[in-house]
């Protein structure tokens, strides 16, 4: 992602009610947090965060965070998140190579939305869909391990999918052309998403499970 | 696949070297029949012979054995063959649902190309990477069970992914548009696959293993 730095980001996110501000402190305590039983959904790389905001919003059972390593481009997500009063929304501004780190079994479901795709062999381990990531991703979540990822990147969904199941993960669902699905009205997009759509590029989709 | 009914289809085929006449007699004894201890690959839906009479060609340490349940369309795949003098190549006149009574612990490769995508629902149990086909296979096989599977079909594609992975094959190799890949200078196309790729229409691409 080309970034612009924005100013005062940081200044502004951590002035925000949606915003955590040690997450390290908080490991274990997440379902705390939310004050309530609800399952939480994670999404690493939640940009500006169309994405999580609308889910939160239409999903008001469930407790949603958004991970963003990135402060000027997370300030834009909680900027939008402000106009709003959830009780079921945070943010992070992390890496996802710390979430061991930060999650310690309570995490029910895990979107990885149009992540980075490291085109390069020497960087694969860097792909959110890695062995190496797949192995950190087992001590965060609560008692089913579900991963819903979407992509418009043809080789790191190939990619993907293979070390997925590999890592013995089922297949729920798959799409190799999501928007041309009848069945996807339930379907809530990123920013990525909206601009690739509208350029009539594929969208590669896949839910599983473990 | 329309067909055009072929004069004396069935006369030119029983008349081949190449054809194997009862089938069902031979169950247990391919290896047999080709006088060697090379592995045997079976193409189910081998069609006019394209894919296994080149593969057959090029791979003299494989057997080859090409199954068509239509005698109008085998006859060309015959008729290309008789142009050669093969020992690694067999075809026979029967329909998939037979595989079992055809075969016993032989095979070492199955290839099924672009099979018919029998859309609808209710049809599901007859496309070739269905469950139920998926447990006929286990009893064809010699010892590791290996499936390469083409088509042109996302809908067939993506419903066979799940099948697959869900009878616990692993994912050797998977492309979502074969003919973009650089590393596919050893593909060897189907009459169909030609077809498609001038068209400009992807091709998708599976090899599992178990």
């Amino acid at each position: 992602m080309r970034l612009k730095k924005v100013k005062d980001a940081q200044l502004i996110i951590e002035k925000s009610k949606y915003f955590i501000k040690n997450p390290f402190d908080k490991r274990g305590n997440y379902k705390k947090m939310f004050d309530n039983n609800n399952p939480v959904h994670l999404e690493i790389g939640t940009g500006k965060g169309d994405f999580i905001i609308e889910n939160a919003i239409k999903y008001p059972n469930i407790n949603f965070i958004g991970m963003e390593k990135y402060d000027s481009v997370l300030v834009r997500a909680i900027q939008k998140a402000e106009q709003y009063d959830f009780a079921n929304l945070l943010f992070i501004n992390e890496d996802a190579a710390k979430i061991t780190e930060i999650f310690n079994k309570e995490i029910d479901v895990l979107y990885l939305n149009f992540s980075d795709p490291w085109p390069k062999k020497r960087h694969s381990k860097r792909r959110l869909t890695s062995n190496y990531f797949l192995t950190k991703y087992d001590s965060i979540f609560y008692s089913n391990q579900q991963i819903v990822f979407k992509t418009d990147n043809r080789d790191l969904f190939e990619f993907s999918i293979i070390c997925l199941v590999d890592y013995g993960y089922k297949i729920k669902f798959i799409s190799l052309d999501l928007h041309s699905h009848k069945e996807i009205n339930d379907n809530i997009m990123t920013e990525y998403e909206q601009k690739f759509v509208k350029k009539g590029f594929p969208i590669y989709k896949l839910e599983v499970k473990k």
